[in-house]
């Protein structure tokens, strides 16, 4: 998918929601379980009442990769059902040197067909260009992430006092453009989101931390807000775990309403 | 596998030479494309032929992943044929927020029973401590590696001049031991090389970029190496794919053979 494709997904829907399936054997409903494959069962109910009001859904790889062989399978049938016109994001934070990357580029972007894929940045430029070969084909680099640990290393400031954050930024525009490169920066302070901002004015931010991990959507908007939007915003255990019953799916359905109707007003503000 | 098991290893085989596994099907011998499983058929000869001279095997995750559900079949099969007494590195570079590590690390320790995973520090103390939590299984956790891309971020220096790699070599000691933690150490500097053997004095270094990528063997177990050894130098191209025709399994016990006498005369020396 392009980036026109998407913003005019954005606009069409007013959402710039983010689904996250990070289907987890031990929070499914306990109906599922009986399924001959619970973890796909789940994921396509969430999608099948979810997909008014998400322009993305995010599998999170090692939910899947957990389950061995028959994991991967799932993972392929949940790509599959998940309609064309939504853009799809493998969570797998892969990043190696420049042959295994391409491989893991062919795994994503061939065998299975997604439009981008999470990528850690600290093996520098030739772990992530080979991803960047792909046409309609996106990276999704870590730069600020929303966990405690986004401390120990993405905020260490060089001798002119800049953080590694703003490092990785500024060098990967050297790799990518807001055509195929987004950037992970996390909800959990809105400041932040607002350097990063500055930094790339133009690119995709995906942003978690928005819910269960605590940070604001209207914050997220203030500071992250283009002209395109060029925000999608992820919420996962908010939306897919809203009811462990045999509602679960529209409870889901409920809870992404609410978030894109929070969304539509978000946008239309930013209008103004 | 436990430290000493390891070292008990490496001086009864006169040897700390790690086998990667990086199976291509564009570059193993076509007499092997008709094999059922053509990948599995290769390493089970590649581990056949260099068991006796190996003390580590690096199966590279993605070779296996770019396959597809039957490439993660292949990959069990492969840890299976290997024998007990040789370490297992599973070099999947995984690395995400606390509870997607978990699975990561059950994926890789327990679905699967290999004795480590290759980790990328970018997120911190919470995607690695994950990881940790597992009796006798061990986290390599990337510190500077030796591709080009090294450059870019690992060496950033901070306000008081140390580079981004001496950070995560110290903060990373807060969370993991010598029992239970090794460090990538790329081998095309010595120098380096030594530098972090000055910050981890203990730790075994998994190092890279001997062979094709450069690096020099005497000058790794000059700068690298201490009282244990506590180095696991890897080859994988040079090894494996040492011919591409019927005899490629007896070339590779050949280059095996070669690197193993090379070490035996390095740990001698050493000793004296």
């Amino acid at each position: 998918m392009n980036r026109s494709q998407l913003i005019a997904q954005i606009e069409y829907k007013s959402s710039f929601l983010c689904v996250g399936l990070d289907p987890d054997l031990d929070k499914i409903p306990a109906h599922l379980k009986s399924e001959p494959d619970p973890i796909f069962s789940f994921c396509k109910e969430i999608v099948e009442e979810t997909a008014d009001y998400a322009v993305a859904y995010k599998p999170n790889i090692a939910f899947f990769e957990a389950l061995g062989p028959k994991g991967w399978e799932s993972l392929q049938k949940v790509l599959d059902i998940i309609p064309k016109e939504i853009f799809t994001i493998a969570d797998a934070k892969r990043g190696d040197i420049g042959n295994t990357s391409k491989l893991y580029a062919k795994a994503f972007f061939e065998s299975m067909d997604f439009d981008s894929i999470t990528v850690a940045p600290y093996m520098g430029a030739d772990s992530v260009t080979p991803f960047l070969e792909f046409e309609n084909k996106w990276v999704i680099l870590l730069a600020l992430t929303s966990n405690a640990g986004s401390q120990d290393f993405q905020t260490i400031e060089d001798g002119h006092c800049k953080p590694l954050f703003h490092s990785v930024i500024e060098k990967s525009q050297e790799w990518g453009s807001p055509e195929n490169m987004m950037y992970v920066v996390g909800a959990t302070r809105g400041e932040l989101i607002g350097e990063v901002r500055t930094l790339a004015p133009d690119h995709f931010f995906l942003v978690p931390g928005v819910g269960a991990q605590g940070g604001s959507l209207a914050e997220v908007a203030r500071y992250g807000m283009n002209a395109n939007c060029s925000l999608l915003v992820n919420s996962s255990r908010g939306i897919i775990y809203a009811s462990n019953g045999k509602d679960f799916a529209k409870a889901a359905r409920n809870e992404a309403k609410k978030l894109q109707e929070e969304m539509s007003v978000l946008l239309e503000k930013h209008r103004k």
